[in-house]
């Protein structure tokens, strides 16, 4: 039987695919640390868990397809923390930042359209550009460079009669790249000068270290109409499981069309959104912790990095990732052997080979992307089988 | 700013699409009765809400993109129980029906490519298909003919080197359609010759009346490659708020690229897939109640709508709709006035206009689909309301 030429042409996610390996690993008795997925070990916070004990309803059943109104208010709520002032329609609930980003390519894009992504970018990305028919035209950066994007007329010279947007992750993922004043006003101009949205996927908006101040793309109020913030609770609230985000946009015709996406859907899962919506009463406090956390993991992880021969990467400044260079040809390779065929006192790491985070062939082979999410002891050790591995592989 | 063609071409809902309307009437102190949604009032069974309650993780993980474990195990147990052997990667975890369908056509067809839909059909295939860029074919059927398909070769009259699929959903929303053994092979066998996928929607395979024996086409292994099953929790355990469905096939390549989808969204929200995982323990009485329930509410509906002058509907047999011709020109408009200017002591009722369930322009204006979702006390009211308005309507 066939199957789609779309479909077979997807990769595999490359934070995903060797979890097989892994699982085999662990199988035979080997503890793996898992440096290659951003799931974090923070604990989800009590009032997620509260409002879903509260929940009494007898029947389940369908919600609004725009979110229910408490989740709405309490996403209203927590962007004016941000200076940014949204409507009750303005904030739609999605399945995650996930189809939050599907929606919002769907909405502005039609099929064989082009979109411009900073690369390396969130890999899944592609999986949402090929569901929705979508050319992805990345904007190279470079580690070298510290994934600084390129010159305006640079960027501008990718813009085509198809190019509907500007997609980027701020902080970034992979990278942990915060764009700075200079980078984010090169692309409102664009925006602006090629009439094109900026579809700002903001998810580790929590996570900007060094005392830097933080900007949205929504708080742009001269573009307002032409950025759409795709968010989730995933990363800030540690609720991954969850899958609750949402698409935010204050132009009225974009939230109208993807109210109808939302609604052929029929609804987010019901009882997440009740826990959601409980987020809103976490303290300070709770993220602070949190941030301290990430910002004593960011450099343990990069003040080994720095330790290692031949590894490199600049200190990146937001979200809980590291992309760096290793001495290897092809780091898919070495990250299969550190699960097939490496271990100190029969432990071993796991990493996401970075190539698969860019679009362009060839790109980032000797990368991989560093989440660091677990506590300092397990970080700690797991950098010292990097360390070790590396010079063993390298023999 | 511009939006997609593909976006704006998507219709609203007709289903959701009058619901501001209906919050006005009630925000007037107006009562209406829902036989607009397919949003049954059974209770959800206490085995999904104590299956919440003892979960017990600190941190709402991402799970595993296919789904977790307990819930597949439930769903290859539950298809036992329809003489149906899957295996543990036959089957993966979706939010709800509504992705089940999306996924299974970016699987199997490109941008461009057709299905065969008889029609009337779930609105929402529009809005998935619009979504993945696939074209809808109708096979015409009709309310005089009890919704029967045509003859194989008018079907096969249809199809052309882009067709992939046939959908269907069976027993049938909108029409309670359950389609006979002689229907089902005359599309087995276009399937076979034709080379093409079923991909069968059967989330309503539990509301089959009249002692008819259920058949799915799951369980035709002849050609258990080409069939790729629908599924959801929400009719059957009353769960619609959910959002948990499947994909089951036992065509692997399919399954395999589905969870690429699967993946590049990462998961299905974790602490539902955990309250659906309990509804195996379900008792059969609680299934056995609510067919009882919907069959004598079934009967209720088909005899009040006999009893109303120039109202036509054959019998249907299974899931718990009608679609029903009333003697209006446009069925669209007798909804709207019933919400606007229409009451008895103050009651109303709302139902979806048919016409947004055809894909022929201009069929199904005169129909409208009843949910008969709510108990007798309330149909018989909102029975009441209906024939008592079509003749104060029609004067």
């Amino acid at each position: 039987m066939f199957v789609s030429d779309r479909i077979k042409s997807m990769q595999e996610s490359p934070i995903r695919k060797l979890v097989p390996l892994a699982e085999e690993a662990k199988s035979k008795g080997k503890k793996v640390y898992h440096l290659n997925i951003g799931q974090p070990d923070i604990k989800t916070p009590e009032e997620f868990f509260q409002n879903i004990k509260d929940f009494d309803e007898e029947v389940l059943s369908y919600s609004f397809s725009q979110g229910i109104p408490e989740l709405i208010d309490s996403f209203i709520e927590y962007y004016k923390s941000y200076d940014v002032e949204f409507d009750k329609d303005d904030i739609l609930v999605t399945n995650g930042g996930s189809e939050a980003i599907l929606f919002s390519l769907l909405a502005v894009c039609d099929y064989g359209d082009e979109i411009l992504i900073p690369e390396p970018f969130y890999t899944n990305y592609n999986g949402f550009s090929t569901s929705a028919g979508v050319k992805v035209v990345p904007i190279t950066t470079k580690s070298e460079d510290g994934f600084a994007l390129p010159s305006k007329s640079e960027i501008e010279e990718l813009i085509t009669g198809k190019t509907k947007a500007i997609m980027l992750s701020n902080p970034s993922n992979p990278t942990g790249k915060v764009y700075t004043k200079e980078e984010m006003d090169i692309i409102k101009d664009i925006a602006v000068e090629n009439d094109i949205y900026i579809i700002a996927d903001e998810v580790y908006r929590e996570f900007v270290y060094d005392g830097l101040e933080y900007k949205s793309f929504a708080q742009m109020k001269e573009i307002e109409d032409r950025v759409i913030l795709t968010d989730s609770i995933s990363k800030r609230y540690s609720a991954c499981g969850a899958r609750i985000g949402c698409v935010a946009s204050k132009n009225k015709q974009v939230t109208k069309e993807v109210l109808k996406l939302c609604q052929s859907r029929l609804c987010v899962a019901t009882i997440e959104q009740v826990g959601a919506a409980g987020l809103i009463k976490v303290s300070k406090d709770y993220m602070q912790e949190a941030f301290k956390e990430y910002d004593k993991r960011r450099n343990l992880v990069f003040d080994a990095l720095q330790d290692m021969e031949g590894v490199f990467c600049k200190k990146p400044r937001g979200a809980f990732y590291i992309t760096a260079k290793l001495p290897v040809d092809n780091a898919e390779d070495f990250v299969r052997w550190l699960l097939t065929d490496y271990d100190i006192n029969n432990e071993t790491v796991m990493f996401a080979p970075a190539e698969g985070f860019y679009a362009t062939e060839g790109m980032g082979r000797d990368e991989i992307r560093i989440s660091y999410v677990l506590n300092e002891e397990d970080l700690n050790k797991a950098m010292n089988i990097l360390k070790q591995a590396l010079i063993e592989y390298n023999k």
